[in-house]
């Protein structure tokens, strides 16, 4: 018998026909003899509704209240899945977040998990019950109602496993697993039957989409083997787990991209040490998330730096930046937009020096020019002109031979 | 300084328009220098859309997940509402049912307030906050959300009244107060200034609708002085309070009537002391509820039961006494539906006997017939045909002179 974590997204559950496929998945583990913890979203619109109602009222609600407001989205699910769950006869028991013992930092709309008492859902387990849980929400200090922000329910769902020492967690979506790309733009995209915690991390900090980021980051720290597995088709998903027990150590796993990509270059920058950290110190401040950053140092006293935020960031970022300029002592400020950035990640990469090379070679003989680069350890960005995107990533996807099932190392 | 409470039924914070409505007459209160204490229903159709997302999922919801499920609605408007008093610059915090410290029986779907741990709200009153709640819901051992049934919201208000020994608490619904008789039926049924808590009690069991029994009881216990008023309107409403601080004790306050009311009579029923506690106890134990219940005892061995019950039930009933047949030994069960119940209500009756006369009379007058009885030291109720009950009500309404101020009595 094992114990098994299951997660229903807002698509999975967004109606109650949905979420009566979502209680025959439960079912099925049940039936296999496996105890089930169940953690759902707000069904599909329901969050957006909420927001919408919000907006209708002010449009500057507290955060307080907007997590007062939001976690009713999944306390509506729970409840729906659990009476799905009685009706076929099975015995079942919704909590909420603070039901369920996620306590959080005292903080809102983002708050991280800072432990979980779980002693009440092992009672409920050890009494046969599915434990159906809310996502993306739990209680901080003074009994306040906190989110956890953005893919919140898969970082529920992964501590949760954690906590309970769960054999996996089975993240169903609307998708079949993590492909080599995002298939609606590459037909011949594959399905992943294995991928590193580390290359997930970086395809999802990519934009691919598919699992949060902090929900990938937990399970590596906690060992929590994750599945991403589509909630209406029965075929097996991908597993994310540690590279030791994957398939093999690939150079390069899959290609992420992503459009809306600026360019900001602040010219005639003063050399000195506290330019730069005062410059995204101040960004950071107003929330504008800078990803790729480039100086290009010279032997003359004045700099060029260049760096990309998403375009919809570009008016704000050079606002902000003109505010500072006698400060800085910048001469002027330049933007482009248009842009895209797409990305090569394997875990392989860390030793074989010639991956980088190889990604600009396939690019130039398509002739598309490559604006910005950035490198780690598992992946090679490169910012291109959002009108080369799809032909960048269907090259580089034919060049690494990404369609073909690698080969079994034995 | 006072301290208010106020409660907005679903029809009063409907729509994010209608939230700020009522946020509007919180600002008003605080604008006076009282301390608020805000507890509101869900919004309008909220409940009814809730439970019709349960309906297609399992036709019979445990009313644990049921508890769960409805809970949100309030969550929702409690949290709308102090984002609107927030927008206009009022310190204001939101709190659900076990936030409040509202604490229930360990019953679902009809729980009753054990006890309120009003510590909280008194420190953010303190802190010049006002304090919203989500009324209809409590916490039960265990941590268990439990709901407190059908004018439930109206008990939290009044509750948390008598707790925090408010100085008032001001029902806001869609009327402008308690009337004589139903304005949509009787034209010159004219708004009351008071009205005690035992003939509100009379009129809202008779089916006045407009504040729930059990929150009179509730009022009256504790002596909260309730108002019922408006809240699109400005005009004073009702005050609901002892006899002893009314303008005068009338003989007759009010006229109630409902419809669908159906006569069940048991023929042939064998003398005994059993007989008619297995009746009554075998149709509660099925949820049947009976409302005026006549015996006429004879010298013969074999008497006669009547008894009336909703329209909606007598199916029901008919089945229930058929299966008990055998046991009980009467000879046949006859009904008769298309039936009405008017009642007159009025604290001054207990020392005039000949009200029920002057009732009979009146309808003698009109030619209607009486077909059952009952009466209560401030009430008499007839059951008649639907046919006549407006008819009924406009004359009690002018021979009981309900359409003019009473003078007032010094």
């Amino acid at each position: 018998m094992e114990l098994v974590v299951q997660k229903f997204g807002g698509t999975s559950v967004g109606s109650p026909e949905k979420i009566m496929n979502a209680a025959r998945r439960t079912i099925e583990e049940k039936m296999n003899g496996n105890d089930v913890v169940v953690v759902v979203s707000a069904m599909g619109k329901t969050t957006d509704h909420l927001v919408s109602l919000a907006a209708e009222i002010t449009q500057k609600p507290s955060k307080r209240e907007m997590d007062m407001l939001l976690s009713t989205g999944e306390q509506v699910t729970i409840s729906l899945l659990t009476m799905a769950l009685q009706a076929q006869g099975y015995d079942a028991v919704s909590y909420t977040g603070w039901q369920a013992g996620i306590k959080t930092e005292n903080v809102h709309s983002n708050a991280r998990i800072s432990g979980i008492d779980s002693e009440k859902i092992k009672n409920q387990l050890q009494a046969g019950k599915v434990v159906v849980v809310a996502g993306f929400q739990g209680l901080a200090d003074g009994q306040e109602i906190t989110t956890l922000g953005r893919g919140g329910s898969d970082t529920t769902a992964v501590a949760l496993a954690a906590s309970l020492k769960a054999d996996k967690c089975d993240i169903y979506t609307d998708v079949t697993g993590v492909f080599t790309t995002d298939p609606r733009y590459v037909k011949s995209a594959r399905k992943l039957d294995g991928i590193s915690y580390d290359e997930m991390l970086e395809l999802a900090n990519l934009g691919a989409g598919v699992l949060h980021p902090r929900a990938v980051e937990f399970a590596k720290n906690y060992g929590v083997p994750l599945e991403v597995r589509s909630s209406s088709e029965k075929e097996r998903g991908t597993l994310i787990e540690e590279e030791t027990k994957m398939e093999q150590n690939l150079v390069v796993r899959g290609i992420a991209f992503e459009d809306q990509v600026s360019r900001i270059t602040v010219c005639g920058l003063p050399s000195g040490l506290s330019a730069l950290s005062t410059i995204f110190k101040t960004l950071a401040s107003h929330g504008i998330n800078v990803d790729i950053i480039i100086q290009s140092s010279t032997n003359s006293s004045l700099a060029s730096l260049s760096f990309s935020v998403k375009t919809s960031d570009v008016e704000e970022t050079v606002h902000v930046l003109e505010t500072y300029q006698s400060e800085l002592g910048f001469e002027k400020i330049e933007s482009e937009g248009g842009l895209s950035k797409v990305s090569i990640v394997g875990s392989g990469m860390v030793s074989n020096p010639g991956v980088a090379a190889e990604m600009f070679d396939v690019l130039a003989q398509e002739g598309i020019e490559v604006k910005m680069v950035s490198t780690s350890e598992i992946k090679v960005s490169t910012v291109i002109s959002h009108a080369d995107m799809v032909k960048a990533v269907e090259a580089l996807h034919d060049a690494f031979e990404l369609s073909q099932q690698p080969a079994q190392v034995l």
